[in-house]
């Protein structure tokens, strides 16, 4: 760790309202995966500039499915959170809801967890302050980052799948 | 598998080559993460729909990691193939590199892997053709992608640890 | 007014984080008017829309000033409200906070209000929920707001100064 | 005022032709009212400019009402021109008119006050020629924009209505 | 020709105004050929659409030269207008103008010609009026019209060099 | 020419793939000319680039027709390569093929052929190498280059139609 004081999970919360509209939007009237994308990347990218107060660069994408087609016209709403933070880098979890312009119902359709680094003018890492969960759920997220950084330290050949002693224990 | 004809990974290659635009950087000049997946999500879909001729929708995205960061003004290549296809999902790998304006140096700077559905006007599901592997890397991508999708599904809630034979023996 | 059961202003809250990108920016690298009027617009329909439930569109657009220039990178948050329903229009007010990327000082820096007409597929004018406040500052923004509709009704040419008994009180 | 030579509203005079593309429009198929805010910002703010041969910056928008709607594939042209000017402000008035792109038909369906400010490099105001109106139009703009400056001053609570010796008239 | 009835060239006229903003600009801080390429078939299409008042889909681009780098921020004014009409298809002149945001200096810096083909629902050419030049430019602009069609047709392979009478008239 | 060392045409290939999306359309639902030729510009810019290693400023753009409507959602594969190089100057050839994105149907649906300069940074010509055509098209597309140069030239009234040589060879 560091010696930054830690800071809550809500402190860094970023909300994101977005309206579907055409060029958003497949042949089926759905919005695009890769558009969804860049959204959960902005919003993710300044949750985790405000948990550090510096620039941050997206370092990695974890595994994201895409359940429910998001209609056009619809109201999507992010919301992103710090769930854990290392040395320099920081897990974000973003939730994402979609709400019918009309009925008003609010539907969780989707969950994605993105890492970014925080940098300094030359692109070198910096230290980031720890985050303390407080919620259940945060407490369940900050819990499961550390398996999921040993799962992207394999998938990126810099860590040996035997030496991950937290994801080998869900298999074994 | 299907009925389908087999076809092979390069009958899906797509290229596509965009440059960095201002609006498409971060404060150090560097392209956004979530732009260039938006680009990945886009070339990726068109090789699915090569592949299986159908209107193809997003499933999920596996672990993507941006080492190299890409400077404005930068030539950007990316290259999508499908590397397997399942029942009625297909794995897309998606290969960028980055080329410098002036030098022309190439650089293969990331590496990213979606799947996508090819799906009927209701959005239902719809069989696709099996993939043949040819060259020596698209028979190794073949060959992991069964290992992913056990990930994608133990990730999801869908899969118990313990059923997933291919990635258990990984760690064991 | 009409039978719909009222709703309180925070059913509507909406809230729209926005980066200032390079596009965005004038000569002087500060945040363009027209472009901070659009996410305005866009955020405080999305509060509307969630107050009567039904499609709106843009009436008027109240007196907004622009004092402190906005800065390219700077993280922008709009926070719209419903401050008060008349028969098939909702007025709305817009607050937008201004934060320095790397110090996350938040400055309110503008404050604006529009007005939305809910209507059916054919644009005609639907009834909508009264509005009811609860804070001081609600309760501040409900009672201006008549006074602000006559203005905009003698603007507009559709009321005679001298009926505008609000307004008129202002002054003599 | 100040010695700048004094210049004609004409001499400011900015067209500015648009169609209404499918990203423009709402649920109804109709322009967003932010959208032809934003052109009305940009076409407004070259009138002071070519006024004031300055960067100009987006002080304040007048009331503006939004009274016709306007369909997807309209051509709509903005006329934007100073009315008056202060000692380093600029109101300009912008005409907006929709043609049917089959028909013609040219319709008068809005007019917008915005008022900007010449600027230096620091952001600092900076004098601005006067303006000599000449139509009988131009004139009686001139005229009405005193008692809005007046309005615009007691809105942002830098006036007390009582001083306002102009608007008063109007009430009492 | 056909029965409508002929139109000036000035009904024609299509004024627009756009800035060069930083997304629009390459390595150098330069207008990019093909943005103002899209803003001249824009305002040319619209130029033609005003002469024939049916839907209008572009043709040909004549031979477009780009000489006067144009610097980001500036003031670009395009003005197009029909210069000649033939069956289906009407020929549109395109001059640009540049301005520089602070001296207020206009400068002539290109020139262009686009043909466009008024069509029905299903896409077939339909008569459009013909067009009668008034000023001496539209005057010589008519006259060189024929022989920029024959060149077109040739170029296409539609017209054998040796039946363009009117151009091999340059050559001989 | 110059001393700087041949190249071939594939050396410069360019490909880019797009998708047609609503915003790119016009009331036909068929792609705009203007969005094509932005394309083809971007696309050919790449081209003269990777011959050249220089940035590179749009020249001319020559004799361009559309002749196939291009559908909403349709894949358009632009290829572009350097067909012959003079001085300081390229022509770049870009062939347009369209797929329909379901039946996967490739149509060659358009050729245009644009000139590029290589620059400095302060905007002056620099040398560029000299192009080897190999293939049977690469040759007559070489050959027929010096033909559409000097018709450029006498169309920028830089040359005198008596002394195009090559051209008149083409009328006698």
């Amino acid at each position: 760790m560091n010696s930054l004081k830690a800071k809550t999970a809500k402190e860094s919360l970023t909300i994101n309202t977005e309206v579907v509209m055409p060029n958003d939007t497949n042949h089926l009237g759905n919005l695009f995966g890769g558009k969804l994308l860049q959204w959960m990347d902005i919003t993710a990218a300044i949750a985790a500039q405000r948990h550090c107060k510096r620039v941050v660069v997206t370092a990695t994408v974890n595994n994201v499915s895409f359940e429910n087609p998001i209609k056009q016209n619809s109201v999507v709403t992010l919301e992103a959170k710090v769930s854990r933070a290392f040395t320099s880098s920081m897990e974000v979890f973003i939730d994402v809801f979609v709400e019918n312009p009309v009925t008003g119902e609010q539907i969780k359709c989707n969950e994605a967890i993105f890492t970014f680094v925080a940098v300094d003018q030359n692109g070198a890492p910096l230290p980031v302050p720890p985050l303390t969960p407080e919620t259940e759920l945060e407490k369940k997220r900050f819990d499961g980052a550390l398996r999921r950084r040993q799962l992207s330290l394999i998938l990126a050949g810099r860590m040996k799948p035997h030496d991950a002693t937290e994801l080998k224990a869900l298999f074994v």
